[in-house]
């Protein structure tokens, strides 16, 4: 009996980081794998990364809109309560052995819950990492429900075992993107990027600014003056800028408001906008960066790898780890332009493998093939030698 | 300003331990408390809970119905999605500084996430505690959603914080249970007992058998034939037994038919049953009873400090601490009847206390009236000194 | 291409006359019949109806809880709310052609709303009849809905069209309830009726009462009383009774509760109580009875073929169409006495065909193949002559 | 004690058209008006209608978000589950006496079984028309769940009568258009326009074209095609033009993706944008266009009364009744163009009082605050003298 792991992608970052496992476990004999795209990957506005999944070789089994219009706390938690009906109805229908997620968005909170209370084993990559907004609270209220952990890196490893989790559950064997990182290739596709998106085109040939600035959930209300804080510090710089637009968070309209006005405010300005960008894609263009602005957290993960100067601005990704090539600031123009500067002046940095070696994809596919599912959990707690 | 505090009672035994921290919490002149009843708090056929928590004093201004019918796992899933969306209605609405909620039921997982979605501070009772059953994963989610925790036990407070919960929000004051025990008149109040419920009337000035089994939901399809051992026991017994019909989770159905099967097969047996009581009458019957037998959490809890003997069928509270009146049995009819007739033969036992002094309630009232909230987590992890 | 014909079955009652056009269907070699069974034929504490659906044949591809527990106005509304969401899902994903349904429960409403609103076409039984309760209006928004549409007499054809129907869409083909009466058996399978259901046993060689009471949910609070004045008829009368229990509807509870009071407190009685009957075995019983108490539609429309003396009582089926053998009277105790009194005295009355001669399963399934689908509807008015 | 009235309103048309009669109800001494917003009256991207509500005087009471994001059937049935529950919870806490809804819009389906499901009266004003869309169907299914009516028409009237619904019932008072369109001011608010939307500036001193195409939903796949040909034409005539966007239903998305790539193909074509606009101002601007092109119903509706040309496009609007002005073509691109030209050739025309005289809204607060609720409906049916 082939092993059935549905795989859940709900965003495109999500996607970015699973392909290379995925293209792994479709490797393995052992193992039918099942896709299911949920969220921003099936919405226009997001550029329906779910057709780039189908494009890579992934038939998708399942597709699940969960996404509820206004972009208000209300509207994200509401999400959430349809999100964990609609992922019931799928795991009941598809009947996987393991449900295999990234992460700590909200989407993937309610399909570790529609999994956990099916009794279906949850395989949860990513945990253990420290940020900020809301999905600090979301990476770990996963890890409490999987029934296995795949960390990126070791502090991440500890802190999981630290919260109680088995240790032979945990596999710290690095993240994903390295793999992703190395497969990109390193030359700018730039006749694609050119027809894609919308704006002024780009001289890829010369230096450009890429700024990706995501709402913080727990700070309502004030998204939309630090996306003017970005937009500012990049007009003041007249730099031309590639601009990806925010995921669906609460906060993420007002966010959109402050591009938008500024679009057509400086319709000159040399700024360059995509919805949504394959890996393939995304990642020569992060590479090629002069520098990047804003709170992906490929800014803190992709970026140690390429060498790319970050300027990571506000908390979104406080607590997690980063290489060098990271100056965290504010969300004030003034902290940003200078931070901005500075690394412009510095230039690239060298390769971190704080993320982990090239070939974490083939490593985590290999494991996961070989686990044995169950449900019952309980909390393993090792008495501290001392305390 | 008050603080608003939205109390969230789902269950009978939630608003057992409750109630005397809600009465406490009444008295503090800082505090604003809201009731909401959720779930099998409203239902007939539980016995309408909600009933006695406005004839104890508590207004209810918020009733949220949630169960799904079935009693298999995918309604107890798509419940949780429809509580998250019920509750978001009613934490926008109320708008609470904090929400209130203890132990480890998946209502409570719905109105955990409702309330940290919206940024309302969540405090936790009875968290850190070990048990068997998806309660085990849900009560550990919970405690990384929570903001506040107030565990039962000691042990339960050191799991907590090396969950990674900073121990600035955790108050060990122990488990409002004593308080329940302590406020209930040691008196049966045998006129109310034969007014309710249904079957043949019970002799209390004779020894009588306690019965409350529920289903593990993570053992689902064994549910029938484990209630089916205890009644056997019972009827081999031949002592007259109050039974309480069991919770609403899956499984619950089976659990139940086991019971009405029993009834009709056994028309003479010296059996009455019970939906639901309120605390002063289930304490002293609690009290009273010769031994009781099933996996209630009361049989390890109230127990305790009451001293009555107990037989814990099956793993539901395993991994909980208990004092040593309880015999911990497979479900199993020859262990469960050896078990029993060994309690019968011993007799009561002394008070423990394990969970805590009396005056808990009050306790937990002040220091909740002390609390301010806050919206961003964040891990907090001490490197233990040697490991 | 084969027709892909999507038969959704929402009660025990629905079952019963929808069977014989799912033989008839499954015989016609250009249809492929989809079976989703959904609410109570999924649930336990209503016999589970779904299994007899597979025993009878028809493989069932789609399960749909939807019942929210509470049987009070709100949860009903929420439960098609939740309904139309997972019906959604289901014809999303089994892409029928038609979707066929019948009646007025507010079940078939949501799977009308979630076939219209994604452009399936479909089917309604049974439409064009007039009652009370909330169903009369839900029968007409469904006809509104609808795309073509089968009632069951002459006069409620002429009523569809009235509202604006094509009269090219409307086949007045009878209630297949004939074929399903010809085909059960005329013997009472004594031994099978003795094995089921709780109570008292009853001696089918003697006269017996049948009662089935629904609650009218346009009328709610006053169901407990008007159920307790049919059972305290029963008692005065003194007959073996044979009872159903109600269906799901709000104020079910209340119905339900009667009944236990009842029971509890005539032990002795000779009453016995069934949860859910297959057709085969309710026909014969329906058949046989001396005379029927209570609202159910089958009292109207099945009886009408056999002749059993019925007893309607209350406003629940006001507007329908009956023949001679039905006395219609308001839900009090003496008047409820007085009419059975007289039917007991008049005995069986002769076969009615006001809903149709026999055949009309074959008929109906014969012309259901022949439909073309279509999406776009718009009302049919034909001017009056005078007015 | 006073009539409670909840008024119901999901998107801006509605609102323009109830606004005049929520300010008459507002005069009434024993009414007490609940503002009820939901849908896209609430979403920054259309222009969050719910502050123009309340900027009018009329306090928002209850804010209902349902619309699930994906713009695709499935999505739109869903929105409408989703509706039926949260409508549910706030007629449930508002206990209205009445429901006051307008037209034929999915969420106004979603409010109507909210309603008729919990026995609350329901008033529906503008039923009994016709059109194409699945607002058809939506329409009459209203008619067939709502207690009284207030139809624009004398045919609709009639039509709503001979659905079976009781004359008494039925109030064909008009259209509260005619009293928007009087009470908005002949005068461009010139400075305003200009602040709003994005896009060229218009020179409203000189002609403009006036374009506004909603989504066909049972037309999937050519809406995208048919506001190219729509926008092509508008590039042909070269006349400056004022554009709105379209509404929410499934297709919305591919109708938006045509104008964004012909506004960005297109920057120097003289187009401004506006995505939701007050009536005061959309009047005027109704009024003072050369022609209007789309399918919009206020291009039947409120251009009867002023006289402005319109070339109505598609299906949308078939079954309406409409005036001289109107001149109706298939969405081809030729077709457009030359009814266009011929309009703009033959200029403006007499006003018609096809939906009502004006004194409307005040007819209609008036017969409004004077009904009686009721819950139980029958179909009321009227033998036709010689059919």
């Amino acid at each position: 009996m082939k092993k059935k792991i549905a795989v859940v992608l709900v965003n495109r970052a999500n996607y970015a980081r699973m392909k290379p496992v995925m293209h792994a476990l479709q490797q393995e004999p052992d193992v039918d794998m099942q896709t299911i795209c949920a969220g921003s990957m099936l919405l226009d506005r997001y550029g329906c990364a779910r057709n780039v999944v189908e494009a890579d070789g992934f038939p998708v089994e399942s597709e699940v809109y969960l996404q509820l219009e206004g972009s208000v706390p209300i509207t994200m938690v509401k999400s959430i309560g349809l999100a964990v009906i609609e992922f019931a109805s799928e795991f009941s229908r598809m009947k996987p052995d393991f449900v295999l997620m990234i992460g700590d968005r909200y989407e993937a909170m309610a399909a570790a819950i529609a999994a956990a209370y099916q009794n279906i084993c949850l395989i949860h990559l990513q945990g253990g990492e420290i940020s900020g907004s809301i999905d600090e609270s979301t990476r770990h209220a996963i890890t409490k429900l999987a029934h296995y952990h795949f960390p990126a890196t070791k502090r991440a490893a500890e802190y999981i075992v630290a919260m109680g989790e088995d240790p032979a559950t945990v596999f710290p064997l690095g993240c994903p993107t390295s793999d992703v990182v190395l497969a990109a290739s390193n030359d700018l596709p730039q006749d694609v990027l050119g027809r894609l998106g919308v704006g002024t085109s780009i001289d890829f040939s010369k230096p450009y600014l890429l700024v990706l600035f995501h709402p913080v959930t727990t700070d309502i209300g004030h998204q939309e003056e630090q996306m003017e804080a970005v937009l500012e510090t990049v007009r003041r710089l007249n730099l031309q800028t590639v601009l990806l637009w925010p995921n669906i968070d609460a906060g993420s309209d007002l966010v959109s408001q402050a591009i938008r006005r500024f679009r057509e405010n400086h319709h000159e300005f040399p700024l360059h906008a995509y919805k949504n960008l394959p890996p393939d894609i995304y990642i020569p263009l992060l590479n090629h960066a002069a520098c990047c602005i804003g709170n992906s957290s490929s800014f803190v993960r992709e970026t140690s790898f390429l060498g790319t100067p970050v300027v990571l601005v506000g908390s979104r990704q406080d607590g997690r780890e980063w290489s060098q090539s990271v100056i965290r600031v504010e969300p004030l123009q003034p902290e940003i332009e200078s931070a901005t500067r500075s690394q412009l002046a510095h230039g690239r940095y060298p390769t971190s493998h704080l993320y982990g070696e090239p070939g974490v994809a083939a490593r985590i596919a290999e494991q996961v093939s070989k686990l044995t599912p169950y449900a019952q959990k309980q909390l393993h707690y090792v008495k501290r030698p001392s305390a």
